[in-house]
C-alpha cells in the first residue's frame, strides 16, 4: 500500500499546498493508502446550511436535488457544497483498514464519521432515497476516512439515524458547555432545531435554576418542540435574520441586561447581528451556523461598538460525540424528539 | 432634523431589516439625522485585505484603483469591498453634529473613525491621492457616523498617518493582550506587518521571558522588521498559504509542542490551517486577517480533530484605540517602523 499523509494531503489535486478540507477538489480513486479507512456508506447527512440551500435552488424537488449532489461529487472528489462551503457527515460500514492503523475497528463495524464532509473522499453510485426533513440521503458508495480523521461506533441503544442527525451537530452542545456559568444570561437562536436543541439542554444545565435561558425559534412546530422540552425561561419568535427585531426582544425579556452567552444554532445566512447585538459587553457569541460570514460578524460587532468574544463554532471538541449521544440518554423528551424528527 | 436610529438602521436601503454593515446599500446622502456626526474626510485607510484584493485586481494601476473605489461608494453607498466583505476606517474633521448628540468633540476637532467604512456613508467628490505601500487614499469628501459609532480624536504626539494606520489595526494587539498567558507560546502569522507587529509587542509582554514567541513573515523587509524589534525568539519565513510547511516549522521549533496561542494576521485567503494547524489542543487560534472564511476555519479543524478554539477578530475591544497608541509611544523601535511603513 502507498504511503499517506496523516491529513490527508496526498488526496489533494488542487489548489496545490492546502489541505483537504480547503481544496477544490480531491481525488477520490478507492484504492486505500496504509493509514486510510475505506467505508461502505450507507446514508449521508448534508450539514443543515447546504442542504437547505440545495433545496432551495432546486425548489424542493428530490430529482434536481440528487442532481446536484451528484455532480457537487463528482467535480470535487467530495461533498462539498460550493456555495455555503459545509459539508455534513456519513454513517457506513468498515470495509477495509490500510495497513499502518492500529484501531479498536474492524470490517463490518458500523461507524459514523465525525469530519466533514468537505474534506472526506466519497464515491457514489446511486442515490436511493432523499428525505427533505431530515438531509439525510440514502446512497450506494464508498467514502475514505484519513488518519487524523475522527469517528465514533454507533451506538446500539437508539436508532442509526438518531445518532447520525445527533453526532452531526455534536461540536454545539459539547462546546457551550464550556462557555455558559452558573446563572448566565443564554440566548439560543435557531432553538428547535437539532443543534439548538442539545444547546438549550446544555445551556439549562450550566446556566442552572438562578440562569436565564431564552430560545429563539421560528415556526409554530419549532417553538412547539423548544416548548415542550421545558428548558427555556423564555421562547420567543422574531425572524432571526432581523437584528434589531431579536435585540429588542432581548433587551425586553432581560431588562436590558442581555446575554452572557448568544448562540447561534441556526441554518440561515444574515443571522450575525441578531447574535452580537443581544450579547453584552464583555459576553460572548457562539456561532455554529455554517452560513455565518466572517466578516459581517467581525465588521458588525466593531460596527457597533460591542465588546463580545466572537466564536466560531469548532466542529470537533474532544469527548463531543459520547457528551452528545449521553445528552440524549439523560434527557428522554429530547430522545424523543429527535426521534420523530428522524423519521 | 430628523430623529435616527442608534445604530444607523435609518439609512439601510436594502436588504431590508440588516443593520449598515451587512446592507448592500446605504442611504449616503449628506443631511445629517439628529443622533449623527457629519465628518470632511481627508484620508481612507483601507484595511488590508480589501487593498490586496483592489490592487491585485487593478495590476497595481493607480487609476484602475481609483476607479473601482469610486465605483464601489456610488453602488453601495459605502467603500464596502463586495470581494473581500471588509472596509477600513476614516480620518477628518468634524464638520457637525446631530442635535440629539452631547460629545466630547466639535467642529474643526480631527477624529478617526474606529467603525468600519463597509458601514460608514460615504460620498467622496475626488481621490487625490492613492498611497500603494500604506492603502492610504487621500480623498475630498464626506462621511457620517452613526451614534453608535466609535471614534477617537487623534493624538498631537505622532503623525496624523501613523495613529491612522495603527487605529486601523487597534483591535489586534488588545484581545491579545487578554489571550495570551505568562509562559505561552505565541504564534504570530504575518509578524512583518501592521497588526502582526503589534501583536508581536503584546505577545512578548504577556508571555514574558518564559514564553516562546514565533514570528512568521514572508519578504526580506518584512523578516527585517519583525527581526528589529527584537520581540520573536524565532522568525520563520514559510508561506502562510502552505499549512504543512508551517506546521513543520512550528513543530520543530517547539519541539513538538505546539502554539498555545497562534494568531493569524496576515492579508490574504487560505490561511485558516496555518493557524489552527500549529495550535496546541486546547490551544487558540486567533483569527483578525479579514480574508478568513468562516467555514475553512469551522470544518477545517474539525477535519482534523483539532480541539483549539477559533476567535473572531472583533474590531473593537474597550479602551483598543488608547491601548495601540500606547504601544507606539512605550516601543520606540516599533513607532519608527510605523513612521516608516507610513511615508
Ligand atoms: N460548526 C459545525 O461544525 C457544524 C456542524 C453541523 C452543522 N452545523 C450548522 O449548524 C446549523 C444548525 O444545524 P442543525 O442541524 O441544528 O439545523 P436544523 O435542525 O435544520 O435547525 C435550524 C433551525 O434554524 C431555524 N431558523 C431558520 N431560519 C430562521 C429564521 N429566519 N429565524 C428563526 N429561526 C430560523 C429553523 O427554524 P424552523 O424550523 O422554524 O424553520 C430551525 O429550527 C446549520 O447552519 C448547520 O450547517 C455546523
Ligand atoms: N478584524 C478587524 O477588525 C480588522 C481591522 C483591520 C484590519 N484587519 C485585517 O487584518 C489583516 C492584517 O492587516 P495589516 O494592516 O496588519 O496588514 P499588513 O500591514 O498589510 O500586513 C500583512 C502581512 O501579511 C503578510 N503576508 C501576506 N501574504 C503572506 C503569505 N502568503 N505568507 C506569509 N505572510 C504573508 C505580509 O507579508 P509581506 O509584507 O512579506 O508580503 C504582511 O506583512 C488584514 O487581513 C486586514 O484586513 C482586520
Amino acid at each position: 500500500m502507498k504511503k499517506g499523509c496523516v491529513f490527508g494531503t496526498h488526496r489533494v489535486v488542487e489548489p496545490h499546498g492546502v489541505l483537504p478540507q480547503a481544496a477544490w477538489r480531491i481525488d477520490n480513486s478507492m484504492e486505500i493508502y496504509d493509514n486510510e479507512i475505506l467505508i461502505d456508506v450507507s446514508t449521508l447527512n448534508l450539514d443543515s446550511a447546504s442542504f437547505h440551500q440545495i433545496k432551495e435552488e432546486a425548489k424542493g424537488d428530490p430529482e434536481a436535488i440528487k442532481e446536484t449532489i451528484l455532480k457537487t461529487i463528482q467535480t470535487r472528489g467530495k461533498q462539498h457544497n460550493p456555495v455555503t462551503g459545509s459539508g455534513g457527515m456519513l454513517i457506513g460500514q468498515i470495509a477495509a483498514l490500510g495497513d499502518k492503523l492500529d484501531r479498536d475497528i474492524k470490517p463490518g463495524d458500523k461507524i459514523a464519521t465525525l469530519v466533514s464532509l468537505s474534506l472526506t473522499p466519497l464515491k457514489i453510485d446511486k442515490i436511493t432515497a432523499v428525505n427533505l426533513q431530515t438531509a439525510q440521503v440514502d446512497v450506494e458508495g464508498q467514502a475514505i476516512l484519513f488518519e487524523s480523521g475522527v469517528y465514533a461506533k454507533l451506538p446500539n441503544d437508539m436508532p442509526e439515524k438518531v445518532a447520525l442527525a445527533a453526532l452531526d451537530v455534536a461540536g454545539a452542545p459539547a462546546q457551550v458547555s464550556h462557555l455558559v456559568n452558573t446563572g448566565d444570561t443564554v440566548l439560543v437562536l435557531g432553538a428547535g432545531g437539532k443543534s439548538g436543541l442539545l444547546c438549550l439542554h446544555e445551556a439549562r444545565k450550566q446556566a442552572g435554576p438562578d440562569g436565564l435561558v431564552i430560545a429563539v425559534a421560528r415556526s409554530e412546530a419549532a417553538c412547539q418542540r423548544a416548548h415542550s422540552t421545558r428548558l427555556a425561561d423564555v421562547i420567543l419568535s422574531p425572524d432571526a435574520t432581523n437584528a434589531m427585531e431579536v435585540y429588542n426582544l432581548v433587551h425586553e425579556a432581560t431588562n436590558g441586561k442581555l446575554a452572557d452567552v448568544a448562540i447561534n444554532c441556526t441554518n440561515v445566512p444574515r443571522t450575525e447581528m441578531s447574535t452580537i447585538l443581544p450579547a453584552k459587553n464583555g459576553g460572548k457569541a457562539y456561532f455554529f451556523n455554517m452560513a455565518t460570514s466572517f466578516t459581517a460578524a467581525a465588521l458588525g460587532a466593531e460596527g457597533v461598538g460591542k465588546d463580545v468574544e466572537l466564536i466560531i463554532g469548532n466542529g470537533y471538541t474532544q469527548g463531543h460525540a459520547e457528551h452528545t449521544l449521553n445528552i440524549l440518554r439523560e434527557n428522554e423528551t429530547l430522545s424523543a424528539i429527535f426521534d420523530s424528527l428522524s423519521e
